[in-house]
């Protein structure tokens, strides 16, 4: 049976690498390397550099596949046309695992962990599903979350509370209004401008454990310009950005 | 000015040991070790094997420390009696501290990820808002949430979906009844009993990442008195227990 990992890596610095990370690069001989626009050249050419230093005797191959874009407008529907991009990307899965040996091992570098916002064991799970005779190993790694409190010497939840990890689109939608802790990923438009009203504070970070990293903190309403200037900057001398952030309310006595 | 690093050592598994941590563990002059009944013995015998097998120069020396015992019952105000612990272990840590040289570099080992469900950081930050002259570096840990969707095999949030990471107490006060997805964790009562009834699936892992890990998986309700079995023969045999899980509602559609 051919043997499928997926290597979390940390969500930006090399040093994010767990050994059980390591020691799974060292058993692959197929990486399948995805290719994804403008962001591609940088987090690739993270993945490379992990390879090159940490598989010692390098017998490994790289297979690229191309990540289908995504459709846009047309639809609301945000789960549809995921399903349907899924769907692709298995075709793409079934292709790529064919050029492994009966009894090889290919796998998949994640950026960050494989449990959060990554497609990539999803995909496999279903294809397991349907009958792919496939085995799956799982390697967690450092998440962006984790990489952004860290560096910001904070804690994800209060004493005794709880913390939500979500998406600016909900965010946007009003999910977080409520909650006390919240941490948004994949937040296109800056939708932290909707607690500039009650005195919570943000804790942002971009390119976090890069030599790129920017973190600002503050209450929302004195830094949220600066986080627009920063990020606007970046992302036009980049190309592409990746940024974090968590919303704390004011806490309630 | 004396640096004082809080190592996210991750929640079981040696394997999930970074790279930073490594590094930083050969740093530290001295480990503060914290002195925790029952479950001493086991954490500490996993910490003591990590210095052996990744400090490369042995010359540290352990500090321990006793974490002073949290007043219970009387008032029931979690969050009073969780300040008055602080500030006894804020004592302690002062003077463990002065035992580090003026310039010297001490650490703490930090089961899972410091950012999770663990006072070390809050209490240093507050030591240095207090004035104490302290330099405090931050390293991620994989933490017990992503260790156990890593060994299920799942994902923490789903498409377009946010994760809740919440305690057992507040999932016992409903918190967690209209949540798609919640992962709990210090949960002492197997609050899971309470979505037996929607339909509700769970991914429990206990012990998970080490020798002793226990995992099942299924609706709540066909598998709960399972659980319920499993979590009391192990704790009856190793004496304490650490589990947590991940409560997933059908996907609303
Ligand atoms: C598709 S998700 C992948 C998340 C990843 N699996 C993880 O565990 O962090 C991409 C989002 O993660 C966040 N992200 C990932 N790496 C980051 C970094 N180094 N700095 C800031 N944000 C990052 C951003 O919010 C970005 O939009
Ligand atoms: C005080 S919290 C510390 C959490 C830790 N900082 C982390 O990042 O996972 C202790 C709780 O973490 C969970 N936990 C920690 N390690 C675990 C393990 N190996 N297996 C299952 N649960 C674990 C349990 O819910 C336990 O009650």
């Amino acid at each position: 049976m051919r043997t499928i990992l997926v290597i979390g890596i940390g969500a930006g610095n090399p040093d994010y690498l767990t050994l059980q990370a390591i020691k799974a690069m060292n058993r692959a001989e197929v990486f399948f390397m995805p290719d994804k626009g403008e962001e591609k050249a940088g987090l690739n050419a993270i993945r490379l550099a992990m390879l090159e230093q940490f598989v010692s005797e390098p017998r490994y191959r790289l297979v690229e596949f191309a990540i289908p874009s995504r459709r846009k407008a047309a639809t609301p529907d945000y789960r549809d046309s995921v399903e349907e991009w899924r769907d692709k990307l298995e075709v793409a899965y079934q292709r790529m695992f064919a050029e492994l040996p009966d009894d090889g091992v290919g796998a998949f570098l994640v950026w960050g962990d494989p449990a959060l916002y990554d497609g990539t064991l999803r995909i496999l799970r279903d294809m397991q599903a349907a009958g792919s005779p496939i085995a799956i190993e799982v390697i967690p790694g450092i998440s962006a979350p984790q990489a952004l409190a860290a560096q910001h010497q904070v804690t994800l939840n209060r004493v005794g509370e709880a913390v939500t990890i979500t998406t600016g689109r909900r965010v946007g939608e009003g999910e977080a209004d409520a909650l006390s802790s919240a941490v948004v990923m994949l937040d296109n438009h800056q939708v932290f401008r909707r607690f500039a009203m009650d005195e919570a504070e943000i804790f942002w970070g971009a390119y976090l454990g890069t030599a790129d990293e920017i973190l600002v903190a503050g209450k929302v309403s004195e830094v949220m310009d600066e986080i627009d200037a920063k990020r606007r900057e970046a992302q036009a001398r980049h190309g592409w950005i990746m940024d974090t952030y968590m919303i704390r309310k004011p806490q309630a006595d």
